[in-house]
């Protein structure tokens, strides 16, 4: 942010009073400008034993594949904004269950929370942002073409939890971390690039889980 | 919004190629910027049968009590801006355990979460935004004092559990809805001004809620 989005005048960053961090300040009309993580929200659509990914038309991670999901918009609430996305990127008409996971990737800011989120039909209509979309047995899954960290980290515990009959929240934190310097003659293979980019957080990542006890969760969906 | 962040054009509302909703766009530079909800988070600190409040010495809702609780900042986990806020408003040092409660306000752009925290020792120190900090037993909660009904939920919900012996995720989204008009000799206190502040989310809400399963996360807190 270089200008005042209220009054056009340029912002400079400074720690108002009051206040401990650095901010977007307006020296003319006196606005402050605050910038906060956004919330991607996903779901975990399946249809009897297989679970559905869309392979990504759009970067980053174009070609890869993924769970639908999306930024939040305004005016929403989570639930919708899940659902609107599995429409959106698959055609996909589903049940919303309950939160499944929730991962923090601090170094973009960003949250990615996703849904349980039975299928009510394999009919599926990928949209303009999915090359395809497809529903696949555990066999099948593309490890090594998932786009991004917290997907395939949701689809190991979702997987994990149907073999063990119970599903759980799960809660991870996915750090970036550089990684190890490559050997001095491969040297111009090494990631010097240190952006914040979701393609990083693949990259060199690492993830500290927390998942809540086993069991909990049976037989969820009840509403108060 | 009404100048380019980034190249102090004014800019327009259009929906842009490939998307459906108006966005703020620069005819000048081209950028595109989103608004998305914001995550404020909380935590929900114990010592022996006594819940943590804070009273607010800041607007809205001065003078009342909430949960501590504040916006998620960039380059940080939600679970680390959560005991961050604990410590600025409260200054209890806690142990943070699992989401507790994830509830959507949509209308006014914001999803908000607590953590379960058993506290480390029962002293307090005050931050600047509170008046004041205390732990209180049931009996004595200011129920016509909260601020938020998003704090007021919350609570509710965790002396339920507390009294079942077992603690779920609970997530709710709480939707605005204008107050019936009053009678006509009255018209001049009708609340006419429908600004989307987390005062009116309290005065005039409804709440959609959703419970997993009684009996769900008793014993929580294993990390895999």
């Amino acid at each position: 942010m270089r200008y005042c989005p209220t009054c056009g005048h340029q912002v400079e960053q400074r720690i108002p009073a009051g206040d401990n961090r650095l901010r977007h300040c307006c020296p003319s009309c006196n606005a402050i400008h605050y910038q906060n993580p956004r919330l991607v929200l996903g779901t975990i659509p399946t249809w009897e034993n297989r679970i559905l990914l869309c392979r990504r038309a759009i970067e980053p991670r174009y070609g890869y594949w993924t769970l639908p999901a999306g930024f939040m918009e305004n005016d929403e609430s989570s639930g919708e904004g899940a659902e609107r996305e599995t429409v959106e990127e698959a055609g996909a008409r589903i049940e919303l269950g309950e939160p499944f996971s929730i991962l923090d990737v601090p170094h973009v800011h960003q949250v990615h929370m996703f849904f349980l989120a039975p299928m009510l039909g394999p009919q599926l209509d990928p949209g303009p942002e999915s090359l395809e979309a497809r529903l696949f047995n555990e066999a099948d899954i593309p490890w090594d073409s998932i786009a991004f960290r917290t997907v395939s980290q949701t689809l190991r515990w979702f997987l994990e939890d149907r073999r063990r009959g119970a599903y759980s929240l799960h809660t991870a934190t996915i750090r970036y971390e550089q990684r190890a310097p490559a050997p001095a003659d491969a040297r111009t293979d090494v990631q010097t690039d240190a952006r914040a980019s979701q393609a990083d957080a693949e990259a060199g990542a690492r993830t500290d889980t927390r998942t809540t006890a086993p069991g909990a969760r049976s037989g969820a969906g009840g509403r108060t």
